[in-house]
């Protein structure tokens, strides 16, 4: 195809996308609800510009089938290419009101509400969104002085953590995608090997995709980390090249059309320490037992106690969470904020959640991630990817 | 190096910067400043990891020489790795409080000030951040209901715009960075290549770095548009392939040490209409007037203002700002988020600030970026890249 279909998915599916948001906003009798996080912005809608630097919005309005877009003016023809809306469903300001001292762009957020009807309405916010810093969240209620004010919350993640077989296609895609990155990565990996020409040929591959189907980037860099920087999590590479005698582990992500899928591996040069096999096996263990619980029904608590008491068998304390749902994903994070594999989180678990299954281990001076992530069937659950699960000796 | 030197920067260098943001703080009499702009974070100690995901901040307190940072237990051993911080200057938090439904992290940072004697302070926030959405700032102030509360703005932004010699170095290596990404992708631009199969070599390049001096994970994509595409902003690379007859356009960052300078360059694949030569004309001029009007003195304004003239000369209308402030960045801006080329911005330039001339051009159905990074010096303003500046014709 030329172009990128606009947008990604059949009218069906974004029918059936904004029935739900419509449905939870009846539920907590909201009038309006200003989705900010970009990733909702694209589950309803299809928009997909990395624009959200700047304050824009997807309005829902009860009683309104289309939602309303409102951003700055140099993206509007990213609204048209990327979703269905049209010209009567756009609003947008200038760069008058783009980082200078005066003004903010929420007054036509505002603008947008009340045209709708509804300056004295119940607005609903999503008050964990990044992309509404508190000063547009401010400005946005002071323009609104006769609204009521609701946090509306991970709603809408929580109500994409559930994926139709549409979406499921593009996850596989970048399963895919993942996997050959890491099999790029793990040919390359060896002792006198620069950190940086791996992750090059791990963003590369990323990029590139698999059979013609192209990849995105991702919402997060490879972490790559050997030796001592292995106790770190959220570094990516260094300027070093890989030792031997170290550990050393790759976490990297597929990403299509913002679906995000990951995977990790761990690697020793030369032979490993106890420790090191050890951690492997736990790890491993905790994957397989992740797959063995989780179910329709099962909690997420249910799945991450069950893979802390493997952890622990193998005498391993790990107090970060387990896991969590992974689907539509831009920057900061690769994660969806829906539900986390977590002893605090008794969420159930349904047919079409996706979730990064994550036992990662941090020590000391050194770390092992092996990692995969698996999709809720209607019976249990099945890994998306599909890479021998071992510690790779080098 | 083994492992990245941590910090990056001198001792004094990090000194000098401290020094600025208390003098900002008393200007303004906050006794403690809630740093959670990563950027800035990055700025006050070399903090440099992918963790602003979850919420963390730096708190600068009245009186105290070295910051405290907060955040999340698992990130701890980053701040060891990349900064000169020690074990009193940080507090976390465990995973119970990561995205789940009960509490928030904020409450660790509201302790934090409490133990420092502040919780009556004035506690300044930076409200433009990304990285304390609405519900971080909420709970923080409830946490601390006899503390009076100010915004702080994006007062930081602009104090670390000004760069020193050190700072300047880095950006030299990113500049040489993006250059070579921008080598690589303008080698291998021709009709019959895939969009993403230039991506990859981008960001490839972008990554493996030059001479030895690997890169980092620019905050945007690079934007890699053809034909109708190019009519959008903040789109990245399609499924499709280059063709016979269109205009492409490539903007791409180099990045090193998170220090990130950009460039842009168009291409025409055939003989060029008449609209697409002048659009190339138009931007080359606008860049070479920015680099003649800039200088210690001079404002934004007059740079934008130059620049805006000389394009409407070739007969277009640009209501996009010019340019804007380049230097630290996480996602999602490659920005600085300091000042703005555009003619509401009257801020004074000043020698080491560096900005992102952008004259990027937009039509119905196609547009044109030719851009160029600038710093200012003493006496006026010399690019950090030295592409030639044409229209590249296949």
């Amino acid at each position: 195809m030329d172009f990128h279909s606009a947008p990604v998915f059949t009218d069906d599916e974004y029918a059936r996308r904004l029935s739900l948001a419509h449905r939870a906003m009846t539920d907590c009798d909201a009038d309006v609800l200003v989705v900010t996080d970009p990733c909702n912005m694209c589950w309803l809608c299809g928009y997909e510009a990395w624009s959200f630097y700047v304050p824009q919005a997807l309005l829902l309005v009860a009683g309104r089938a289309r939602p309303i877009w409102v951003g700055r003016a140099i993206d509007v023809e990213a609204v048209h290419q990327t979703t269905k809306l049209v010209e009567e469903d756009i609003r947008c300001y200038d760069d008058d009101l783009v980082q200078l001292a005066d003004g903010h762009p929420a007054s036509v957020v505002a603008e947008s509400i009340r045209a709708e009807g509804f300056c004295q309405g119940r607005i609903a916010l999503e008050l964990e969104s990044y992309y509404m810093p508190p000063r547009y969240r401010d400005h946005l209620e002071a323009s609104l002085p006769h609204a009521g004010f609701l946090d509306f919350g991970v709603t809408l993640n929580r109500l994409r953590a559930v994926k139709s077989l549409e979406e499921i296609e593009v996850l596989r895609q970048a399963a895919a995608i993942a996997q050959n990155a890491m099999r790029v990565a793990l040919e390359m990996m060896k002792p006198g090997i620069r950190e940086a020409d791996v992750a090059a040929a791990v963003l590369a591959a990323q990029v590139r995709g698999v059979d013609g189907t192209s990849g995105h980037l991702p919402s997060s860099p490879p972490y790559l980390l050997r030796g001592k920087r292995g106790a770190c999590a959220h570094l990516s590479w260094g300027d070093g090249v890989f030792g031997e005698g170290e550990s050393a582990y790759l976490e990297l992500l597929g990403c299509r059309h913002r679906y995000q899928v990951t995977l990790s591996r761990a690697l020793h040069f030369g032979t490993p320490p106890r420790r090191v096999v050890n951690a492997a096996r736990a790890s491993i263990a905790a994957i397989e037992v992740a797959l063995a619980t989780a179910r329709p029904g099962a909690t997420c608590a249910d799945v991450a106690n069950a893979m802390l008491g493997i952890i622990r068998k193998h005498g391993i304390e790990k107090s970060t969470r387990c896991g969590y749902g992974t689907g539509i994903a831009y920057p900061p994070t690769s994660g969806e904020r829906s539900y986390s594999l977590h002893p605090g989180d008794r969420s159930p678990l349904a047919a079409g959640m996706t979730f990064h299954i994550h036992p990662n281990l941090a020590f000391e001076d050194w770390g092992l991630y092996i990692t995969d992530t698996m999709l809720i069937t209607e019976t249990g659950a099945e890994p998306l990817t599909h890479l021998p699960r071992h510690l790779v000796i080098r």
